[in-house]
């Protein structure tokens, strides 16, 4: 994630109207090697391999998190009691109780969690169609996260599969999004009942996991993350069916939204597709001409522009450590529901 | 149901090489008018409103029953205790107790419940590449029914809402046949945990169902089945994700199957859609030519077809009696889970 | 063709609400043992071998032609000469001299050429579209026919391949249909340019063939038909760009239509996808529920059940043979254009 | 285009293992104020507003022009004069004349022409299939660049609408993308023959051309560009079809590929779809994870990738001055061929 943040943070002055420039001051890891190549690739001024030596410098102004998901509260609570800004990567935490204890620490600094999802154009525009009464009284919110490398025999390492490091395993790396992107657009969850499944042995993490829930508007919700949807790569999408109208999206095509409108005459009602890159959709004055696309790289810059515009207006900014508290609130449930 | 049923008994001597060919000899109901009018337009030689004196016929061989569901166990069970052969519309029943005592009435006749989807081409191929093995072992069988009809102001009425005629909701109508399927191509459920929701105040049936089920073949399954699922219309389908493939299928599309390879290349490795009409393909010797496509009836006229060919050959026919019982032990265990 | 028009002449009353029942009457060809055996399967009364007997008979009202192109004109002729109704299978004929002989002597009586593509319910929706204004003035008429056969080593053979039986290649084929759809949506073109091509080598008909034509209305039309095209079946298709909207078409997926509204706000224009199967769809009172789809053989039912109609009520109907000589003039143009 | 082209330069070190960084010296334009802020935005060190005094600089070693298509030749031939690289958006030239003394002159010079669609991955992955055999002989290459911008109120002036500057409308716009991409992949073009439309009264260049092409790999060729596609944002796409397999694509769908295999089992071929998104695809080591796409401006990126790689191993890039010299020459036959 190292090379999305410092692209994030480089771009988001050439996009977004900002008046702060980000400067890459000190990259921060455990292999000094791979530090200095990653620091002379993307122009950050120094390297550090102690963490703790970043967040006393005064010359550092915010702290970016992109390291395993056990290492986060104890980084995070560090920068925020330094008064650091705190960015830092999903999902915030191990278990909720660090969780509460990371915002509980940042509450008087800024921070930013990077729920990126939330900045995809037609996952934006979809907030705007409910929020313009388009969708209606939802009735159904039905969310999906496929991939498929679990089963890759050359990818049986590294810290995702490892209990210890990752904490979980679909929960915290793809269920952690469905829920956010959820309560972004749907709002809170009442009630959640899930069930995960490991398909390798051996295996230290869940493979997989399903659940139902009920949202406080009423809605019925539906969850499915797997690292074993044979044919997927990355199909990070939703279903929103409502009593005016349905959104639909993938982020396999994240250019564009399903959107279907009950309100015209019956026999032209369809199912939409169309790409989010026109003048009147969300970030579209940032980046191209109609027509032209995006991709994955462009949800960190409008976050982080976001965020900066925020910064700068002293206006708040989501998702933050608290919104990330109340996603890592659903997954606990997740967790101990079975 | 009387139409499709009506149409397959005329059309399946016209696409199967059978010897048999079907009398159209009574139509029973108890709409007098409606009947003289369908029986003109099909052919029926006669009409009746009793049933129980078209089973005393010694000139009727067989019985179809396409009534409300709680109809079905008094008639199906007289009418195999009379001899003769019985269809029967699903659900089987609208009791677990109903279906087990229809199951052992018609133990000694022939019998057939129309899950017709069984014979879509495309779902009768499917099951064709998972005994290839060209699915692999599976690690996920997800299914969906979305229907939207059920906000529909206009269609408010009838025996489908009415619990004391239809006896569950979505369950028995659309979840009966995502089971059916799930049973055909991915085996016996050992577990499975639901939860239902009624949007509409007053609605004495559910609306929609979701579920998530552990197969005996050790695959994780969720099944989603709504009348409530704005902009679909009839989205009966399912994914299967495996070790060597993926298939997927959605009746909107009902000629098309996807199909995933994982055993090409890696940067050939992609989802296909094809249509289901070529001459290797299950049925398409009967029907048109490729690229020609069927539709909605013909999945009846080739149930009908295999039903006539089990008959000469004297070879068991299925989804029969059982199969349907076995769908209605999972229906009862989704009513039960909750 | 023979089975596909059998199915019309029996399947009709079922659907549509006519008077008429056709007779089965007696099925005309030269292999005895065939006819023999299509008569029993589809409930012919007598068989013929010589087709000026069967124009002889009284009891005979109507003659289907469903032979190798080139006999088209003879048959045509001589039944219209003993005032049968003539139905005849597309193109109309071989050269456009033949056509022009065709319609003048068959002007007396009713006939009924088999572009039966003008009755798929999402092309006569497309129509009622344009009617409606919604698609408004137009830009492009863009139109493909798109088969793989020609290069079957399985098949090289058939009279389709042979220039006398056949006429010409694709141009008669598939461009036939094409030009009567364009005539049907778009009227008159004013214009027409076109290339074929032959791939390999010994064929005598044309194996593709492009066309680039201006209509009467000013818009600007393209037209390509090919046996060539790899990885397509039977993609039948148009797009239609107009000044409020567009239309979009594929055999392929026959139960949709693609339809893109221009005076919707901006950020919600896209293209809908929709199966044409509802209340308020051309010929869906005849057919089955909303969702359930059909196949290409009611192309052919909705074909014969409007001529009934029109036969019932003494209205024109149409593709009559004036209607394809329409089409065979243009054909003609294209054939002399290189 | 300057922002594309700036990004690009940008970037290109971040993403490709480059020595050479680009330095933005100086951007040169004729609106004093927005070329500031122009350079604030993006780096440039320097502005200018007369190219002359930019081309006569020592610390100047390229030269890129963005500017309207009648100004590239005079700028091209004095910064290739001058020694300098020489980079130019598309089409070369207004006129096949000057684009022979453009390439006349550039002879000694490295050159690029942003025919930036080349490195799409999807694109680049096609030329791949093509040179191990996968599509085989090629019977159907099928390109259309389809936009809808043409009929827009609020679009109706600017350089690309006014002959002087533009030199054409859609043929040096849209076309030349069309031939180069075809150029690139299914070689020269040995005939070709055209028509175009204007459809706005008053308009000066052609808002639609349609073409039809033999290439000299004795393929069947079609080209359709226009500003009046209904419905259409930025449908740059083709189809090829071989003997051996299909390749298409879309650039509204950029990360896409769609592939036929005609070598499979029969009753599994189909049209694949799929994200050209993972380590074994063109460009994807330099971008990001499996399934994570990237957006139109990584077209740019990768193209000037290549350039800094063929630079610094001193071998031929394409596309350059002469090769955009071959596109020009199509595009002069079509406008002849009227």
């Amino acid at each position: 994630m190292g090379r999305a943040h410092s692209n994030a943070f480089l771009q988001t002055p050439h996009f977004f109207p900002v008046k702060i420039r980000p400067r890459l001051k000190v990259i921060c890891g455990r292999n000094a090697p791979a530090l200095q190549s990653m620091a002379a690739q993307w122009g950050w001024e120094e390297t550090a391999t102690d963490w703790r030596t970043v967040i006393d410098r005064k010359d550092v102004d915010a702290v970016d998190i992109a390291v395993p998901n056990y290492l986060h509260a104890e980084i995070a609570i560090a920068a925020a009691q330094a008064g650091k800004m705190v960015f830092c990567e999903k999902p915030l935490a191990t278990t909720l109780a660090d969780a509460e204890r990371m915002a509980a620490a940042a509450r008087k600094v800024r921070t930013l969690v990077w729920f990126n999802y939330r900045r995809v154009p037609a996952i934006a525009f979809t907030r705007q169609l409910i929020d313009e009464g388009r969708i209606g009284r939802v009735f159904h919110y039905r969310a999906v996260y496929l991939q498929s490398w679990g089963n890759d025999p050359a990818r049986r390492t590294g810290w995702k599969l490892n209990r210890a490091e990752a904490g979980s395993g679909v929960i915290g790396d793809l269920l952690s999004h469905l829920v956010d992107t959820a309560l972004f657009l749907n709002g809170p969850i009442a009630e959640i009942r899930a069930q995960s499944k490991i398909f390798l042995e051996g295996r230290e993490v869940e493979d997989a996991v399903a659940a139902i829930a009920s949202f406080a508007n009423g809605s019925f919700g539906t969850f499915e993350a797997t690292r074993f949807a044979t044919g997927m790569l990355n199909r990070n999408g939703f279903e929103i069916h409502g009593e005016k109208g349905m959104a639909g999206f993938d982020f396999e095509d994240m250019n564009r939204l399903l959107f279907f409108d009950a309100s015209v005459a019956k026999n032209e009602q369809g199912v939409r597709s169309f790409l989010v890159t026109g003048p009147d959709h969300p970030y579209w004055q940032n980046f191209w001409k109609p027509g032209h696309t995006i991709g994955y790289e462009h949800t960190f810059i409008a976050t982080f522009g976001d965020f900066l515009h925020c910064l700068e207006t002293e206006t708040p900014f989501h998702a933050n450590f608290d919104d990330a508290l109340a996603v890592q609130r659903v997954l606990d449930r997740v967790e101990r529901s079975e």
